[in-house]
């Protein structure tokens, strides 16, 4: 039997996933836990470890050849290291590559989940065959990645694409990250919830209030993009705001990288044109016409499977092939 | 006798310029024209013909090996197209390389200038040793250039690197490229001179009416420093608010490539920390200290001579050594 598969692993702030991905991409055997309400470090490794543990029961440890897994934080590929993450406790300096490759003996790449969705959605996703792109995740923050000449822009010490905290109003909202007026406090989904918030508790009128029972605290994007799309006028303005300082955002990062492509991810794209529109109009005003005019914006098309197929890909690619 | 040098040219708003720059990046046998005025474009080749020879003899046509050339506009580096340039008139798909080889039996490489600069400067300048950098240069315009990995991000259509053009106000000063607020409409040489005009128009007391003599229209950059140097507050706020936008923009830059370096060029960085202390304040607040610990903001130091040496720099890359 040969070793034909990966576990491709994705960690995100709700969920542990894994599946096995095959050579084509395709995804089998998959696996989830919850990792939702801060459990501490061992335990999000453990519960790791028994999704893996899962699907590798499920398609057979001899087929195994590697794992691939996509973490939030600032990840140091070379070392398979986690020197911090947000949303973790205690993820300070995580040697997580090697932690997992102990338990399994196996070889393992890890790399950040936004860049693992990226590479997903390039090699059996919206970005097939796409050279340059920018890939833009629009849920509990704005998730970003970068693709150049076909491989992830990770930057000097790892840091890069943190598009969602791009300046796009300079005495704008104050965001956690010590910066104020980033483009995540206005186009991530609790960004745009809030905006919805605030309008409501300014008195406006709005079916919103009916959809969440007169519980402001209730109102959640997917919300917002449903009652847009009923026509509620608060809720329009909301998502187009979102949408117009995305395409303002993505308007410079075209001047800057001329990309090919932009995919965009997450529960709001389902607003459609409603979100759609404004970035276009946006891309096309603000950005140099010759960039534009080879520029597509396309909506992400692997959905969830993005994190666990990239994070597969990207151990393929790291382990050459 | 061996071909060991090459001639660089440098075509910018003024003058072009030509030079024999050597495998250690030494320059000899310096040649200017002026270009100033709209000449026609077969009048430019001529001039750019006309230094390269002047150049040529003086080092001895039998030394050199190719002609490096960079110029203002867009280009397509495979076939040495300019595919147009804002300022020259006429200059449309114009195969600046080939027409230069045909006039000189030699092989030519065509740069945009301002990536040209960014590679003398990374060759022999202030960028020696660094892998990831982003130039930008306070002049006419703002402009950009890139380096990842140690070469030039020219985009998917050669269009990267227009920093100058990243929005930095969404309801700012309208700029020729078509959008409104501009980083250019703030930072550039013009812009500042601009600012500060409009400050006395507004009927603020400064020293700046003094030193241009009451004709606010001789106002430029340069004296605005002078006059902020002096401490002049007016000219000192021009010079502090270029800075902070130019500071915001490249913090933003800082969270999108989390490059090793900023090299800053132009007249203007003659102002010193009038202009480096609120970019330092901004990209400290605005960016990931992650990102900004390694971060280092220095001034370009090859000056004038940046695009001669990057563009000979760029011929011995494209042509293998």
């Amino acid at each position: 039997m040969t070793q034909d598969l990966i576990i491709g692993v994705d960690l995100g702030g709700t969920n542990v996933r894994s599946a096995a991905v095959d050579a084509h991409g395709r995804v089998s055997h998959n696996a989830k836990l919850s990792v939702w309400g801060s459990p501490s470090r061992d335990e999000v490794i453990d519960r790791i470890a028994r999704v893996i543990q899962q699907t590798m029961t499920g398609c057979g440890p001899e087929r195994v050849r590697g794992i691939g897994i996509g973490t939030p934080g600032l990840v140091i590929a070379d070392t398979g290291t986690v020197v911090f993450a947000p949303n973790l406790p205690d993820w300070v300096d995580l040697p997580l590559g090697p932690v997992l490759a102990e338990r399994f003996h196996l070889p393992v790449a890890v790399e950040n989940d936004a860049n693992a969705a990226a590479i997903g959605e390039q090699w059996t996703g919206a970005g097939v065959g796409v050279q340059s792109l920018i890939c833009l995740t629009l849920g509990t923050g704005v998730g970003g990645a970068i693709i150049l000449d076909g491989r992830i822009w990770r930057g000097a010490n790892g840091a890069a694409a943190e598009i969602g905290h791009m300046t796009v109003d300079e005495h704008g909202v104050p965001c956690p990250c010590g910066n104020h007026g980033c483009l995540e406090q206005y186009a991530s989904a609790p960004a745009v919830a809030r905006q919805a918030r605030e309008a409501l508790q300014a008195g406006r009128t709005s079916r919103l209030t009916e959809l969440c029972d007169g519980n402001l605290d209730t109102i959640t994007s997917a919300l917002v993009a449903q009652a847009a799309m009923e026509g509620d006028e608060v809720a329009r303005q909301v998502m187009h705001r979102a949408g117009t300082l995305l395409g303002m955002a993505m308007a410079s990062l075209t001047n800057i990288l001329n990309p090919e492509m932009f995919i965009i991810g997450g529960g709001m794209i389902n607003a459609g044109e409603l979100l759609f529109e404004p970035i276009w109009s946006e891309v096309r005003s603000r950005s140099y016409t010759w960039s534009a005019s080879i520029l597509r914006i396309v909506p992400a098309t692997l959905g969830d499977d993005a994190g666990v197929i990239g994070a597969a890909r990207n151990f393929m690619v790291e382990q050459g092939g």
